[in-house]
Order: C-alpha cells, then structure tokens, then sequence
C-alpha cells in the first residue's frame, strides 16, 4: 500500500476498496501516514465523498484503532443516545436518567462543547466534584451497578478519530457527511451499546443546516449501526431555534431536573418523552411508542427519573444536593434582562447566532481548551410564536459583569427576527430513520 | 489570516485575493503555516482550480519567497527556454547554444529528471567535469562573458516552489494547471530574461495528454509572463512518440552535438530551428521568422553553435574534447539490437512507455536523489510512419549487460504499435500562445 496511490485514487473519484482504507486508518494512528498525506486524503474525501462501503469501512477501521468496550457483553439490553449537537441541547441530561429508570440501562459516552453548541461533559461538570473522566473500569462498574454511566469520552476508544478530528479541524475538511458519520459512529459502536438513537440536529443552530444534509448523516449512521449488528434509529429533529429556554452549563442542569421534574418547558420536554419512549420501543421493554410514552411520563411523575441522575451523580463524586436544589448550582453573579426591542410575534430565532453570544459570555469555547465559565449563560423569556410588546422581558442574561452584556446585546437583539403576523409554527420531530435487525 | 478560513474558501470555490495567496506562500515557506494545512489547501485548489488573477498572485508569490537574479538588469535583452518534458527531448542543449550563437543570450537554469522524462542537467553531466551547481555570481559571469550559462535550478530562486512541489510529490496534487504554471512561472521569473520560449509537450509521453490540457497550460503561463512584463511565447509541440532517436543522457548529448552539426534527426532539428527563429524574432534580433530560420540555419552550417557550446562547457569545466568527439563520451558497455517482431508500418510509439524503459536501464530516475547511469540508453533505428520487415533492427538498447536488455525487452516492444497501412504523419508543431509587450 501506498498513500499517495490511495489520495490519487480518491482525487480521481474512485472507491476504496475496504483493505486500503484498513491500511490508511491504521499507518495513520501508527504515524507511519504523516499528517500532511491524512490532510490531502481528507479534503479529497469532501470533494468526492464516499460510498457506503467505503464508509463503513472506515468507520471499523476507526473503530478497530482502539479498545472496543463491547457494554453489550456486560449487560444487555444496553442503550446509548447520541445528538450532533445543538444550542440549549440538554436532552441527554434528561434521557440517560429517565430511560434507565425505565430499566434499560445507558452506557454514555459524551464530548465537550466546541464552537456554538455545548457539550454533555461541560454541562454536566457544573455539578461540584462530579467526575466525568472514568476508566473503562469505572464506567463498567457504574454501569452494572447503577444502569447508568456517564463519562467524558474515553481517548482509548476510537484514538484514529481523536487524531483525525484534529487534523481536520485544522484543515477544514469538518464538512463531510462521510467523515462526520464515521467519527460519530465509531465512537458509539466503542463503546458498544445494543440499541442506539441518534438525534440529527438540522436547522440553523445545527452543523447540518438543510433537511437534505441531516437526512443524508442519518442515513448514512443508521447503515453504519446496522452494518455493526447495532440495531439503531436516527431521528431527525429542529435546530431552527434553541431547545428550551436554557443555554449555558449550570442552567441547562437545572433545567434538565426541571424536564425530570415534569415542570421543563413543553418543547424538550415533548423531545425527551418521544426519546425515552423510542428507544424503550427499540429495545423491547414495551410493546409500543405510545406505551413507552406513558411509561417515561410515569417516570417524569414519580421522581424516578430524578433519583436515578442524583444517584449516578453522588456516584461519581458529585453533589447530588445540587440536583436536589438547583439554585444551589452555580450562579452568575450578574443577571440582566434584555427587552423586546419592538411590539411584535417572535417570527424567527437565530439559533446558532444566541449560541455564540452565549459562547462570548464563557459559556462555550472558541477553540479546543478554552476554559469555561458554568456560571453564565442566557435564559429565553419568549420563543418564536410568541407576541410580545416592546419593552417587555425577551431575554435574561446570566454573566460576570455588565460589560459582558453589552458586549452582546446588539448581536443577541439581531438574532431576533419580528412579525406582525404570527408564524405558521415548525415542527420539532422530522422523521426518522431506522437500521439494523 | 489565517490558514483554515483560506482553506475553506478555496475548498468552497471561492476566489482568494492577492493579500491572502502572498500571506499563505510566505507562512508557508517561513514554516508558521505546517505541511497538513498547505496539503489541504493543494488538494481544494486541485478541485476547484484558481483563476487568471490568483494563479499569477501565487506564482508572483512564490517568486519572491527567494532571489531574484533579474539577468536582464544585466544584460538585454536575454532569453530563456523551457520545455515542459518529454522523451528524447535534448532540444535545450541544441537551442541554448544556437540561440546565443546568433547573438541572444540564454540564462538557462535548469531541473533534474524525474520518471519518464530526462532532465537537461543530468544530461550534461554525461560530460567529464562539467560543473552545473552554479552560484548566482558565476551564473551571472558566465552569461556575461559567454552570452550563455547553463546552470542547475538555484535552490536561493523561488524555495517555495521546491518545498510546495516536493509536498505535492507526495500528496497527489501535482495535476493542476494553476500550480503546475506557477512552480515552472515562478522559477523562470526569478531567473528574469526578457524573453522567455515555452515548449508545452502534448502527448502520451508528456505530462499533459490532452491538447485542450496543454493548451490551457499554455495560456496560463502565457498571461503570467505578460502579467511580469516579460515577453512570452508558449508552443505547443507532440510528444506522442520520442523525439530524435536518441533517448538517454551521454546519447542525448551526442544527437545534440549532430544537430548543431547539421546532421540530427530531421523532427528535433526542425523543431530547434523553429524555437531558434522564434526566439530571435521575439527578441527583434531578426525582422521574420523565416530571417531567424535563415539564420539559425548559418549557425549550424558555420559551426557557430557547436563552437559556442563547447566554449560554455570549457567554460564550467567540462571536457569540451567529448563535445568535438561525442565517442569519448560515457559508453554503455553492452549494445544490442531489438529486431522487428513483425512486417508493417510503426503506426504509434508510446513514448511514456519508452521512456520508463530507459528509467530502468538506469537513464532516469523513479524517486529524487536515484542515481543516474549517463551512459545507457536507447536509440531508435525505425519511428513512426517507418515500414520494416519483420526482424529488421527496430531500437538499439545501451545496457550494462545482457540481463539488462531482457528486463526491459518486452515492455518495450508492446510500446509499438503495427499497421499494414502507413499512418497518417502527426504535426510536430500545433501551435503557439504569446502574451506580453
């Protein structure tokens, strides 16, 4: 094998057969592939794409570059949820508990936040002493012990696409619908789940910004997971607007018990229930979504869902008091409430443009190690569809100090977008995709 | 700047400004920009290619990541030529001496063989103590004294080609018009001439196949010349089947020296002719081209062109006696003669193929740094359009040995390809493209 034979054959449009993806994959992480011939290799890839052989063949390449956790081999039937991401996205933070309170368990490896969308990890971190970076032992232990895990991903799963994502972050070669299904889904088929649910953020706070583009992604993972004897469903949902009305670390905590609580607002809420219910669907605890439905609402009712977060919290160091009290959490010690600007119908939100406000409080990372501050944040006081009069509440602002809300206001003001009409309301659920026996 | 927001632009098919294109070569050569970003950004501009006004930013970039010789500050006018490559392309040593014989000097620099094609300063090399590492002072020097120096390509002229060439060796992006025009571009604007000659190959053994590639070729280096104020002319010439006879180092210098002789092969002589006559019309030196043939044709009579390359050759230490008696040249020990394997017309010679017969004799090499073996090579006794009877001698093989001749025996004659009919004669010349004052 031959590097500069394989890019040549991908600049020129041709597949790779699933040998010399192996040998690319594997002399990459090794080093023997240096970074400048990965580079080339990948930007020819956003050029000419790949098929779905090609595909899954370099997702198990990925895969097979690291240790395979194989949960399933250690209790079955065991679940794992995945978004690609979105702005007040704390949907993982209700389901992981909910569902295993429901009696499947959740195996959940999660990253941290990058860009405009948050991480699970950094949100979950804002909890005192909770740790989320556990050894595969660990993780296992919790797991058998509590029907739930939640750990920061693990860099011995799946090492080919830590170093590939770098190098393409550097590169822009992000941009794949390929590249992007075969890192998410090694990771997941790492860790080794049974039953798996992909939630396909699209829209303008999410990386796939067209309907075409998310279905394609869900395609091409839920193949991916069928093709791994991992029955899996990917479902497409709306990132037009944030989720709920929390965006930052420690808020979105605390509106994730309130989800659990039965008290979170109506559109996450709605996401997470359809969620639970699907996967409890999959895994054949019961007979139909809608009994799966009905059995996550009675696990929102009677705190189960809550006890079971608090449990794996206080399990992993962390303060279950905090998830008791969330006021307890912390608090931005500055909060400022920003008005409407007119009288009018929220006609539009410009999800992603709010998440890089929120990201410019500290909430989020510009680049890769950034520090973040849990404290901050912002708290939607309307969503689209709503009528407002001017001067009436839109937005609060949870920072350090004043100048950080001016630093924001005006980019925060023009993610609004006015209407005298009410807007004909969007969907949050756009269908699904399903793969695997 | 910086260097994914340019990688992205490029990969999404925009246009990058003048200021970009200088940041991006300069960040580059000075290191601050590292391998894997550049291969990223080749591999997009292989996709999306670079439009007249970038395609001279870069090569005008590239120009000044080093010296500047700007001989024609020195002397003026002073020409310059090119050739693109081919198989048995000794038409620079034969042009380069004739040219200054007739009263223009040539500043020639020059590269070293790669793959199928030779390389001008391999092929002098073949003779005894010509040195053709030249420094800048006595590139000048000699061009001063002699109206002629021939030099290796100057490693202080243009290194950002080098290091951006030897990148894309190795990342599969050699094959893009913009970047194959402004590495060539670059290195001959850093030489400076007034006017420069530009012989595009077109054909199985050149690295364009296609006229329409070439063609395009042609044009790019054209404008970039024009755009640098230095008068350019850019022909096109066949290369679908060897030129001359000889093929191979000590052999090229010995056809060369025939030529000058008045005795060479009559499509290489006609084609230095030509480029002779272009030359010295372009310059204003003759008032025609069809005066500049009369007078590129005295210089072979007279003697003139021979003499002045042997005066260059003394002149860089080499042995000027194997120039009046080519038989001193290096002399494989072993010659054999291929015969026919059938009646017929040569109706196609593959030159590619040929001339990878001759790289494994040892004339060229298959990587940078191979050694060369100056004196094996090959000479074509029949070409296309020649009838033979089967066991006629069809090509004598220089070779160190019989095991030599046996190894390359069948791949060479599959390069031939027979008819019963004579075939239709191909033009040598196809054209030209000039550009500048």
């Amino acid at each position: 094998m031959n590097a500069v034979d394989l890019i040549r054959h991908k600049r020129d449009g041709a597949a790779l057969d699933t040998g010399a993806i192996d040998w690319l994959v594997g002399a990459y992480t090794n080093g023997d592939v240096p970074d400048y011939q990965m580079a080339a290799f990948l930007m020819a890839v956003v050029w000419r794409g790949m098929d779905p052989a090609e595909t899954v063949a370099l997702t198990l390449a990925m895969l097979r570059s690291g240790t395979e956790l194989r949960v399933r081999d250690h209790i079955a039937p065991v679940a794992d949820k995945h978004s690609t991401g979105g702005v007040g996205d704390k949907v993982t933070l209700a389901v992981a508990p909910l569902v295993a309170a429901c009696g499947l368990p959740v195996a959940k490896m999660t990253g941290r936040g990058l860009g405009h969308t948050g991480g699970t990890v950094d949100k979950l971190e804002s909890i005192a002493g909770l740790r989320m970076e556990l050894n595969p032992d660990e993780f296992l232990n919790l797991l058998e012990r509590h029907g739930l895990a939640l750990s920061a991903q693990s860099s011995a799963l799946a090492p080919a696409d830590g170093k590939m994502y770098a190098l393409r972050d550097v590169t822009a070669t992000i941009d794949s619908i390929p590249l992007i299904a075969a890192s998410i889904m090694s990771k997941k088929l790492a860790v080794g789940p049974s039953h798996l649910l992909l939630d396909v953020k699209v829209g303008s706070g999410a990386f796939m910004k067209t309907a075409a583009d998310a279905r394609r992604l869900a395609e091409t993972m839920a193949r991916i997971g069928a093709d791994a004897g991992v029955r899996t469903v990917a479902a497409l949902s709306a990132m037009d607007q944030p989720l709920g009305r929390a965006i930052g670390n420690a808020l979105e905590v605390a509106e994730a018990v309130d989800i659990l609580r039965g008290q979170g607002p109506a559109d996450v809420t709605a996401l997470c229930l359809h969620e639970t219910a699907t996967l409890l669907h999959m895994a054949g605890l019961v007979a139909t979504e809608d009994e799966g439905h009905a059995r996550a609402e009675r696990a929102l009712q009677d705190g189960s869902g809550l006890a079971k977060l608090a449990e794996v919290v206080a399990a992993q160091g962390g303060d279950a008091g905090q998830i008791e009290d969330t006021s307890r959490l912390p608090r931005a010690p500055y909060r400022e409430v920003i008005a409407a600007p007119q009288s009018g119908y929220i006609a539009r939100m410009d999800a992603e443009r709010i998440g890089m406000a929120s990201v410019r409080l500290g909430a989020g990372r510009l680049k890769k190690g950034d520090p973040i501050d849990h404290a901050v944040g912002l708290m939607l006081l309307a969503k689209a569809g709503d009528r407002l009069d001017a001067g009436a509440p839109l937005v609060e602002v949870y920072a350090r100090d004043t100048a950080q809300v001016a630093a924001i206001h005006g980019d925060l003001l023009d993610a609004y977008t006015w209407s005298a009409e009410p807007p004909v309301p969007l969907p949050l659920l756009l269908g699904s995709v399903s793969g695997g026996a």
